[in-house]
């Protein structure tokens, strides 16, 4: 078992992340900008994630678990960010994007990266398998992230026709759509 | 950081799971019967766990942080399996749903609970939050699960409209649908 009389889980990384992106997002430097530039610059960032190509290289161990991965389209990742800092994991309520006019949000109810537990679940496109190496399109984790675990995403375990969420959600979605 | 030199992450859980679910399922009782008796037990277990009602009780130190989850119809939640035998976590490959008809597969482009960080995600319908306790729809986690996060479930993230998935899982989600 890995649970100690304390409850910890002990997560031991099956490869890292080699990815361009190599510094957490902007979201900080943005004050003093008006919400349609801010939105603009979220617009451009999502959209340059979404081109993005990252590598996950697998520990040699590991590689044959990678066996067949080709066949499906898309993968979710599971993986840490290193670089977040532990203060953030304190946090309890955020407003969701750090946009004033959003509720503020108990952290289970928001994406934030920022949470207790910060294993990020992110649906990738499948590009190609090498060896020891998945090579995905999409995927916003920050070079040198220690990949937890692939697993491949399926409609039947993952897909819902259509979620409902808050108005919160719904605005930043619609925003994010906009071209 | 969480990363000391060998690079283990630790988990500290942010509650348990509390279901009338309690023991793993039985698909290890099941050899001699023929594959459409196997697939009709196996559809009613499914069947049983979509209708499942579960109770997320999470540690009170963390119960702000559902603050604002009701407005979401659906949530993932990472939780760990732990009466998986540990020593299941070193398998390289499988047949999924243990059928020899399909083709040995990687762990990590298959859905088995055995890998090796068994952090499972699951799409759940919240039905009802009170105080500490997120009441929750469909999960397939054993009474006594340790619950790593909650995420709520938005289509932005998670859903795609139609992923690539191998043969093996489209056979084995359309006997999953037939009725």
């Amino acid at each position: 078992m890995n649970n100690s009389e304390n409850g910890i889980i002990e997560i031991l990384p099956v490869g890292r992340v080699s990815s361009p992106i190599d510094t957490v997002n902007l979201k900080a430097d943005s004050s003093g900008l008006k919400q349609d530039e801010l939105n603009q610059i979220t617009r451009k960032h999502r959209k340059q994630i979404r081109e993005t190509i990252s590598q996950l290289v697998i520990n040699e161990e590991y590689q044959e678990l990678l066996d067949g991965i080709e066949a499906f389209s898309h993968v979710l990742v599971l993986y840490w960010p290193h670089l977040l800092d532990p203060e953030r994991r304190k946090l309890k309520k955020v407003h969701p994007m750090g946009r004033k006019e959003f509720p503020l949000t108990g952290i289970f109810a928001t994406r934030s990266p920022a949470r207790p537990n910060p294993v990020l679940v992110s649906v990738v496109q499948v590009i190609e398998r090498k060896e020891n190496v998945l090579v995905v399109k999409g995927l916003e984790a920050v070079d040198g992230s220690p990949v937890i675990d692939i697993k491949p995403h399926t409609s039947s375990y993952d897909t819902l026709d259509k979620p409902k969420v808050p108005a919160w959600m719904e605005q930043i979605q619609r925003e994010m759509d906009e071209e």
